[in-house]
C-alpha cells in the first residue's frame, strides 16, 4: 500500500519552505506580514502537491515544478482571503486561526490578497526561473494560471457562489459553478506540473480529466464535511452552508446520494490514470484521500 | 508646436477600441460588466499612452506594443476599483460616474478587481500575441509589470497611503509612498513600451529617468488640483485631502513651492529625452500636459 501520509508531509515540507522562501521580507512591511500571516497559517497544500505529483507523474523533476507549484498557493491564498471579507462570506476563521481582515484590518485583507495575486505573476516571470529555453513553456504555465484564476474561472465561480446564496440551483448550474470555483485552479495545477515536467499532450488530457473528476470530488466531499465534519479537525465552522441557505450536493440529492457520487467521481479519477505507470501512485493515493479525509 | 491634442485623441480612441475587444463577453456575466463598467467609465487613458509613445520613441511599432499598453490600463483600473472601496478610501465618484462598489456592490467591486488584474497576465502571456520569437520579451513586460503593480510596488504604496492617513509625513516619505502608489507603473509603462519597441538599455535608463519625474510631476499637480481643481472638469471631489487630513506636497512645502517643484520635475523629465529624435515628441508633450492639467 502507498504511504501517502510521509510523501505528503515530505511535500508539504518542502512547499513550506519554498513559500517562505519566495516571499519578499516582511520586516518593515504591514502588507507583506498579511501576506505572510494567511500564506503560512497551515491548509493542505493540495494545488501545489497536485502541480509536483503531476510533473512526476509525467515522468519529471519535482524541482522543476516547484515556483509554478508554490504560486498556485499563493493564488488559492489570495482567494481565500478575498473569499473570506465581510462583502463576500463574512467569516472570522480560517484553518483555525482568525482570518485576515480579523487578524489585521479590511483594507489590508484587500491588499494582501492583491499582493499575493501579483506575486505570483512575479515569481513566474522572474528571470531566477526563466531563460531562453524554457521561455515559451513558462508562458504557457502564466497563461493556464491566469485563465484557471481569472474572470472565465475561478473569480466568475465566486461571483456565482455568491449570487447564488438563498437560491435552489439544478445540480446543472452547481456543478458548473464548482467547476469555475474549484475545478479550474486543479486542472490548471496537474496540468502546469505537467507541462513543466514536460507531458505529452495525450498526458496532460487524461491528467486534465483526472483532475476534473478529483475537483469536484473534494466539493462534494466539502458539502458532506460541513454537515457531518468535527469543526476542532476541520479548524473551521460547520453547519454553515445551511444557515447561509446554500445550494449543495447533500441539499439537492441527499447526503447518501452525494456520498456515492463522490465514490464514482474518485474512481473515474483513478480510471483517468490507468496508462500512467508506479509514478503516478502518488495522484491515485490523493484521490482516496480526498474522499476520506477528515478536513 | 506638436499638437498633442489629436495625438492624445487618436491614441485614445485606439486604446479604447483595443480595451473593449480584449474584454471577454459581458452578455451573461455580472463579473464582467461590472470590469467592462469601470474600464470604460472613461479616464485619461495616461499609462497606455506612455507605453504607446515610448515604443515610439525608440524606433518601434506602436501596435506591438499595445497589449501591453491595454494591460497597464487594465491593472491602473483595478487599483481604482479597489481604492474606492468603503474599507479603503470610500469614494462614491470617479471619473465623474458611480464607483464600482456603488453602480454595483462590495464584492462584485472586489471581484471585477480581481478579474481586471488577472486577465491582465492571461492577454500577457496568450498565444495571440506570444510566440517563440518574442517570448523571453514577453516574460520580461510580464515581470515589470507585476513588479511595479505588486507587494513591493503600487499595493505598497496604496498600504503607505492609507497607514498614513492623519500622519504628518516627511517630504522624503510622501516621496517614496508615491514613487511607489503610482511612479512604479508609470515606469513600468514607458519600460515595457520602449521593451516592446526594442529599445536600447541606454534608451530603457533615460526614459525611466524620464518616468520618474513625470510621475512624481503627475502627483504633485493631483494635490495641487485636490485643492484648485474644478470638481465639474475633474469628475470627482475636491477638497477631500485635507478633510482627510493627508499630507500633500501643498500641506508640507505650501502651493507656490508644489508649483515650483512641478516645473523642475517636467523640466528635469524633458532634459532626459535630450538624446532622442523627433519621434520621442508626444513624450515631451505629455510632460507639458501634465503640468497644465486641468483634471
Amino acid at each position: 500500500m502507498y504511504d501517502l501520509k510521509t510523501y505528503l508531509k515530505n511535500k508539504r515540507e518542502q512547499i513550506n519552505k519554498a513559500l517562505d522562501k519566495l516571499l519578499p521580507d516582511s520586516q518593515d512591511s504591514r502588507l507583506i506580514s498579511a501576506m505572510k500571516y494567511s500564506l503560512m497559517a497551515g491548509g493542505k497544500r493540495l494545488r501545489p502537491i497536485l502541480c509536483l505529483a503531476a510533473s512526476e507523474a509525467v515522468g519529471g523533476q519535482a524541482d522543476e515544478a516547484l515556483p509554478a507549484a508554490c504560486v498556485l498557493e499563493f493564488i488559492h491564498t489570495y482567494s481565500l482571503i478575498h473569499d473570506d471579507l465581510p462583502a463576500m462570506d463574512n467569516d472570522d476563521l480560517r484553518r483555525g486561526k482568525p482570518t485576515c481582515h480579523k487578524a489585521f484590518d479590511e483594507s489590508t485583507a484587500i491588499l494582501a490578497g492583491d499582493g499575493l495575486l501579483t506575486l505570483a505573476f512575479e515569481i513566474l516571470s522572474s528571470s531566477e526561473f526563466v531563460n531562453e529555453k524554457n521561455a515559451v513553456k513558462q508562458l504557457k504555465v502564466i497563461y493556464e494560471i491566469s485563465r484557471a484564476a481569472g474572470c472565465c474561472g475561478m473569480i466568475e465561480g465566486q461571483m456565482r457562489d455568491i449570487s447564488s446564496e438563498n437560491l435552489s440551483l439544478s445540480i446543472k448550474d452547481l456543478e458548473k459553478m464548482h467547476t469555475l470555483k474549484t475545478g479550474a485552479l486543479i486542472e490548471a495545477s496537474v496540468t502546469c506540473g505537467a507541462l513543466m515536467g514536460n507531458g505529452t499532450k495525450t498526458d496532460i488530457n487524461s491528467l486534465k480529466i483526472y483532475a476534473k473528476n478529483i475537483g469536484l470530488a473534494f466539493q462534494v466531499t466539502d458539502d458532506i464535511l460541513n454537515i457531518e465534519g468535527d469543526p476542532c479537525i476541520m479548524g473551521k465552522a460547520a453547519g454553515t452552508d445551511e444557515s447561509r441557505r446554500k445550494s449543495t450536493y447533500p441539499s439537492i440529492m441527499g447526503i447518501d446520494s452525494s456520498k456515492e457520487f463522490a465514490e464514482k467521481l474518485v474512481d473515474n479519477s483513478l480510471k483517468a490514470l490507468k496508462n500512467f505507470d508506479k509514478k503516478s501512485d502518488p495522484l491515485r493515493a490523493v484521490s482516496l484521500y480526498i474522499l476520506n479525509r477528515k478536513r
